[in-house]
């Protein structure tokens, strides 16, 4: 795994590759199968199924050499391949930033969107290739492919936002994106079992 | 002019267009024209008489309703306008930040740059299209149109930045760009006058 850069930082040049989901020059490269996502689905026995079997992989997070680190603002490029799990569509693990900071994402290709979640209301933005959408601090938020190629979109935040994820696992996202004919829908949050 | 949202802010849809230079929803628009920049070029006789005249637009900065506001993540969308003054290419006034927290350009439309400066050392980045320049905490940056079209990039920047202009005005920032045929060069800084 390639690492982070270790600040101080020089400037920088980084390319990035929509149909590829690079980021040159590169830094850890994070990939998320169906094993390492134990609790995400509804139906997690359909869940562990899929584990059992292929094992396929759900999302990549391939980061730029800026580091997690006070005053820096890394970035990363996120592909969550297309799929469901009873009809459920892949997803990001979802996180909320333990020191309130804001996040953008950039749209780059596929259809996907971002459930945030402020722990009363939820928040549903489709995302489009060229478009920003805006997490504003306080707000959970997790990334969904409702489409059938590859959803990427590239994030920007804080170095020292951080990921808490147990709050997501405590609180949920108050809704789940479901597949409904050749679109999606959004329907009440369940706990996995 | 339009404002800056007041937090906390809801999530956000926020798309921008790299033929208009503009963002959607608007955030304020700020100008600077030949009369704004006094002591920016080398050639202040020069720049006094462009204001004299025409006062052209050299740069316009269109952000978007997201506030410069601690823990917010704001952006905007600068266009240069091609031109130079006694050869040396339009440019931002450039700034520091105060709090020394990094950000990224990303580069849209034209032909760019962005100058870097640490009060020693100076980096130069040429920009192109989709690819990300970063500018580490404690650089100094502006950014230089080097074509004969607009120049846009869009900025993601922590909130709580800042903007110290004083600081160029007393340090400099190492180099100037001039035209050098199609193309440019970078010479050492000399003050205005």
């Amino acid at each position: 795994m390639t690492a982070y850069a270790i600040p101080p930082i020089d400037p920088l040049r980084i390319s990035f590759s929509a149909a590829h989901g690079t980021m040159t020059p590169e830094g850890p490269l994070l990939t998320r199968r169906m094993s390492d996502v134990a609790g995400l689905f509804a139906d997690e026995d359909a869940r562990r199924r899929a584990a059992d079997g292929d094992d396929p992989v759900v999302y990549t997070v391939a980061a730029s050499p800026v580091p997690e680190a006070a005053g820096e603002l890394p970035q990363s490029l996120t592909t969550i391949l297309p799929g469901a799990v009873s009809g459920e569509f892949h997803m990001t693990k979802g996180h909320m930033h333990p020191d309130p900071q804001g996040e953008i994402y950039l749209g780059l290709s596929g259809r996907g969107g971002v459930l945030m979640y402020d722990g009363t209301r939820t928040e549903w933005i489709e995302m489009e290739p060229g478009m920003i959408g805006y997490i504003p601090p306080g707000w959970a938020h997790r990334s969904v492919n409702v489409g059938d190629e590859p959803y990427r979109f590239l994030a920007v935040y804080p170095g020292s936002a951080g990921h808490d994820y147990g709050w997501v696992v405590e609180h949920g996202m108050g809704r789940r994106v479901y597949r409904d004919g050749a679109s999606y829908t959004l329907a009440p949050f369940s706990a996995a079992g």
